[in-house]
């Protein structure tokens, strides 16, 4: 901790806080509740949703920013190492951010019921959701710090020296099992577009397809897409679909080292995921689309891992994102084309 | 999320981000990862910790905000119908503020290995722990808005049309099995003291005790504790631990109401929690020591729930917690006497 890097100027702030968006009510019994008081109803499936709005420039276009497996909203704060995350670097640009926890993680909670009924022997125990977390093993070369767990790259972004810290930002993930399908994430993040009135949606990794799917529940309320390392772009979209994507401006960010083995059951490498995208991205331009791959080792940037925005060159990256904020979606309610 | 309420002027921050305290690596095989990648190690036990430090006043004693069962640090932001929260009112204030999410909960994760075993078949069922959450009807007592579901005290402050936001609030509490014994935070609420060269530690409910536990770790770094409606205050201290706390300002804060029945297993009504703190302030007292009740109710303050940082009146209490840390504690690294 005494480590952290205090910026100067100050930050001022307009509003900072945090509420839910979505939820709704479960009927458990007192086994299901932990048994300490009465049987009755809980929320479930809201999404927690933390929120900064600059006083200067609080007009721009809000941007919602989704972390990916394993994580909550914690990977787009504070870098392992100590240095400024993109929810202040891009509310210092002028932006409202807003960072939720994906339903099932973090302050979003969970829903133990089952868990308590496998425990109480009602329930049988391959009912249970698997759970997932990655080893800090897996995620050297999962997240591309080097091919191997302790030998980074030579040009690795990623400040290693702090890998113990990412580490840490680990949380159970219950996406596969433990939420229901369709994963209610998807339209509290729809929703919290339009409750903005708005909002550029930004996901990544695991997330990274998310903000195509709650472009296609609300169209009018995605300003702007930015799909960072996405896991899979995916494929099977209509033509329709593709027509509706390809009015809203859309980028996907990658890094670099994309082709070594991931060692994730999920994906050979993360190459894979890259040319998934160019293929979306395809499909959307020739629908007429602005959709566009901002890949920085075409530029001569190297080095940059899936945790692109905790990499050491991170506000350089955000830098080319919100320049294509900018050009792309503009102010608030007036979309640039 | 229309109802939130921007506060004016704007909140100035000198610095603001989050940091974990504390965690160890656990080793675990392939399927208590949940299977997607190679076995091997993760942290467990971390404390996840959001702060904001203000721009004026930041030489201000900081103060560490940690919420009750089956809650997060979202407990202390903005409350369920949109007002500021003690977070951002302490830092308006000119105090530096920490909240954490306890160890097993929130953005500090908890250990999923038994889950996946259980799953697995590897691991018997009645091993799980048990997991807490409070329904609805069962909140209405406990957190004395009423003594019956739906149904507030007319002098209630609670913001009580707002209930379903608390709700949202509601996480999976691992507290009871799911974490190590003594409770990881313990120590790392401590160290966060430690690292910020003193500190006031202040608990809610299952984590009001925390402060003392806390301080008895590590006195010096325990510059002023303040005890939310802890669940209990503990009765069996030695002389030589009630000498140690009697050298620490001391600060213990109630509600109204508190003779209805809880319906909770764990305690008949929150009479009893005040009477054992009581107690303790007696003996601490006894000792030379400064502990000291705020009761409300004493002072024409009806109508104060178990959840007093969230009540409409949230801020009139928070200025008496401020007015006794600015009288018993002071400026940091110089305690008043």
């Amino acid at each position: 901790m005494e480590d952290l890097q205090t910026p100067s100027p100050p930050l001022v702030l307009k509003a900072q806080g945090s509420f839910f968006i979505g939820g709704e009510k479960s009927e458990q019994t007192r086994t299901e509740l932990g048994g300490f008081g009465p049987a009755g109803h809980i929320a479930v499936n809201q999404m927690y949703v933390r929120y900064m709005v600059p006083q200067r420039g609080f007009r721009n276009v809000p941007v919602v920013m989704v972390h990916g497996a394993t994580l909550t909203g914690k990977s787009w704060e504070t870098t392992p190492d100590g240095r400024m995350g993109w929810d202040e670097y891009f509310v210092r640009k002028g932006h409202p951010v807003y960072v939720p926890d994906q339903v099932g993680r973090g302050r979003s909670g969970f829903n133990q019921a089952l868990f308590n009924d496998v425990r109480a022997g009602s329930t049988p125990p391959g009912n249970l959701p698997n759970i997932l977390r990655f080893s800090d093993e897996s995620v050297w070369p999962n997240f591309r710090f080097g091919a191997k767990p302790g030998a980074p790259f030579p040009d690795s972004q990623f400040p290693v020296g702090a890998v113990d810290e990412l580490s840490k930002q680990g949380v159970p993930d219950l996406s596969f099992g433990g939420i229901p399908t369709p994963n209610p994430t998807l339209k509290a993040l729809s929703e919290l577009a339009v409750q903005l009135k708005g909002a550029v949606l930004m996901g990544h990794s695991q997330s990274g397809p998310f903000p195509l799917a709650a472009a296609l529940l609300n169209p009018s309320a995605a300003k702007g897409l930015v799909l960072v390392e996405p896991g899979r772009c995916p494929a099977n979209y209509t033509e329709e679909q593709i027509k509706t994507l390809a009015s809203i401006p859309i980028l996907v960010v990658f890094g670099d080292h994309r082709d070594i083995p991931t060692g994730i059951s999920t994906r050979a490498s993360w190459q894979e995921s890259f040319e998934s995208c160019q293929a979306l991205i395809g499909r959307i331009q020739a629908a007429g689309g602005k959709a566009q791959m901002f890949n920085p080792p075409e530029r001569g940037i190297r080095g940059n891992s899936h945790m692109i925005m905790q990499d050491r060159n991170n506000l350089q990256i955000a830098d080319f994102v919100l320049q294509w904020v900018e050009e792309r979606v503009g102010k608030r309610g007036g979309a640039k084309k």
